[in-house]
């Protein structure tokens, strides 16, 4: 009767026991669990703080539940701080009590996800700063925010433009600091306006190229915030830090794992590290680039779950393959949706891609039905082999259709000819005789 | 200064011919249309039937605006009866005069559309009996249905189907017909039977191995539709029959023009006839199948606009080629929407493929997250190469979606094993953590 613990119970970690679980009946499988949930959404927490769902909406098992129906021993508040790949062993400490606690393993997954980079500025240590990765980060942040009366947001990445419009729909006033000169450094300065303008519509402050020197405060507590190129301090009542985060490979570090150039736990296509038993999966590990055909990190929940779902399989003695991701990810902010696949132009050029681009507006269904809708669509083709390299959409339509579609285009090596002939669907409710890609495909047709 | 012909002004025929001036403006361009209107949207009369949107937002441009904006000719009310090839001219009649009239081409496009496929049955010419194939027919048919109470729709394939909902949101009783045992022929029949039940909730009368007999009436005009195995007869005061269409070969085949044994008018990938300098694109043309390999026919708008698009470009002295079609199609049938692509299980049978298929019924977003629909997903691949080659989707939630992703995987090969892990775009909003399709690839997965 193997024994497998897994390291981290949230995407990738539960996901893979409930592979394990299901594949072999007779696994002992643990997860054990810093925090005090294990099963939950991460990317459902914005909408836990506007309100629009309780956080026991975003858990999808309690230990209970995985005891009962798969027979997982989950532990919560558990951190493991020690891995002996010679014992087959990992200890820790209850958080609880503060004993100390070990398991033996026959295999093991590093399933240990992120923490965030905090900036190195004075006053992050202040009350009512915050950064957000885990639920109980946001169960803290969210009676905090519901007194302030003006949040300030360090970083505009999606978690940050995220936050912004959950912060805006309860009435706070929010302002965005961003050292770049744009938001959502993942996409195009072009595309990043549209979202801007967005933000901007719905009241939210955007203050880009303007990097924070300081979080300034009074007794102990965060009042403003100080930014290289902006006179004074924006006043804050809560400040929420969106500047990143790094994987958690401590743990895996000094257990001999080998950590990759990406900063990540290096693991191959079948999740494994380079110490024997030990495997790894989800943000804490390293993903394979299907385009750049090398190890990439890749922050999202659904790389995350499909490497979970892989190791899972593995730890139950399969011999399955990760194939490898794209850099799909899409984003609500405010009214607009907006998404990126594969590489964008500066990702192209650091590849040495010789790029060639398209931006065209359409409407995302015939433009006389009632519910037709703006989008942008921008598609970003390698001129030497015709190759779509990226897309990106952002827009008050179906953007998610198309970034989908482009994924799928992109992941199968389709050339820009092939993908302007695409045999999409179309009816008047849902889509146009020439889908917004398919134009794009041809505008951009004409630049190759 | 090149003359170019195109008879039929829809979406074959106006896309090939605005393709043709946007690449040589030099280029004599005319368009003869036999219907009073050029440049409509054929799938957006449902909604102008049902009064969503009037006749005027279907029609892209009038021959006013052709001429003024795109400089080419179009005359509508002229029916072309003769093609001389040797002499390379076209011969018709005016519509509204008598009038022979005839136009010498060096480059002549044969864009002539469908027919409806009448019945064999006693009673198609009473008055209120309709089909419809163009937008004059819709007018027409209009003022009739508003009058009605009771509209009897023989035939359940897509348009039967839109109708049904158009009719019933205008507060008409709607019963179908339909001579299978199953509405969307092109559907599996456990797909199919969601389609019913969404008819049946919305109050259509669905009545499946119905073949009809006769239609009856009075006074010249419809009363009833006369059906084997229903006692007496569905009073109706109009019928709509949505019994199939057939390519409009006519004028071709007196021409020489080779008809393939589709039915259709045989093309090569130019869209090029066997009599030289005469093309043919649209719905009266064969259209490639990716995955057969062979000429099919698809009755659908977005195949007839590309290969308008391919015709156009080679009307203007390219060589441009079409790459071929999936079988693509989505529709809206009330709350549910309904799609399908590649082959349903049926045409992979006929084609001799071990088909294995695994039907999975989902959330279309975060379960949580309020907008979440249920939808079913069911995926068919073939056994041997494991390739996927056929998608179904229906359900209330983001089912157009699914079926492009699909669309897009059958044209590149993809295996299930490859869909399965397709890098996906996932946020609650628009998304699950695992996409319906990747659920379903799954599922599939378990049978391969």
């Amino acid at each position: 009767m193997d024994r497998i613990v897994v390291v981290g119970g949230n995407a990738a970690g539960m996901t893979a026991a409930s592979r394990a679980r299901r594949l072999d009946p007779r696994l002992r499988i643990t997860v054990l669990e810093k925090s005090p949930t294990v099963s939950y959404s991460t990317c459902g927490i914005p909408y836990f703080v506007a309100g629009d769902v309780e956080a026991d909406d975003l858990i999808a098992f309690t230990p209970a539940r995985l005891r009962n129906e798969r027979d997982i021993e989950a532990r919560t508040r558990v951190a493991i701080d020690t891995v002996l790949p010679s014992r087959r062993r990992v200890e820790g400490a209850r958080l609880d009590t503060g004993e100390r606690v070990g398991w033996g393993y026959d295999r093991l997954l590093l399933a240990t996800g992120v923490k965030p980079r905090l900036p190195e500025i004075p006053g992050t240590d202040l009350e009512n700063v915050f950064s957000v990765t885990t639920l109980e980060d946001a169960v803290r942040l969210r009676p905090a925010v519901e007194a302030a009366e003006r949040v300030v947001i360090v970083g505009a990445g999606y978690v940050g433009l995220e936050m912004a419009e959950s912060l805006r729909r309860l009435g706070k006033g929010v302002t965005i600091f961003e050292a770049r000169n744009q938001v959502m450094p993942s996409m195009d300065a072009d595309m990043a306006r549209i979202v801007e303008y967005e933000l901007e519509r719905h009241g939210v402050g955007v203050r880009t190229s303007s990097p924070v020197d300081a979080l300034i405060g009074g007794d102990g507590r965060v009042t403003g915030v100080k930014s290289r190129g902006h006179p004074g301090a924006a006043p804050a009542d809560a400040v929420l830090l969106d500047t990143g985060v790094v994987p958690n490979t401590a743990l895996a570090g000094a257990a001999g794992v080998r950590i990759g150039a990406t900063g990540a736990i290096a693991v191959n296509e079948y999740m494994e590290t380079n110490v024997p038993g030990v495997y790894a999966a989800g943000n804490c590990a390293e993903a394979f680039c299907i385009q750049r055909r090398r190890p990439v990190i890749h922050y999202v929940g659904t790389v995350a779950a499909k490497q979970g779902r892989v190791a899972g399989e593995n730890l139950a003695g399969r011999r399955s393959r990760f194939a490898g991701a794209v850099g799909t990810t899409v984003l609500k902010v405010f009214d607009m949706a907006v998404g990126r696949t594969g590489l964008c132009s500066n990702e192209a050029a650091a590849e040495r891609i010789r790029a060639v681009s398209a931006r065209i507006e359409a409407q995302d269904r015939a433009a006389y039905y009632p519910t037709a809708r703006r989008i942008w669509v921008k598609l970003i083709a390698d001129a030497d082999s015709r190759r779509v390299v990226g897309a990106q959409s952002a827009g008050y339509g179906d953007v998610a259709k198309r970034i989908d579609v482009a994924a799928a285009a992109i992941t199968s090596g389709l050339t820009v000819d092939a993908l302007s002939q695409l045999d999409l669907g179309y009816t008047p409710p849902y889509g146009s005789l020439w889908d917004p890609l398919l134009v794009a495909s041809q505008a951009l047709l004409r630049k190759l």
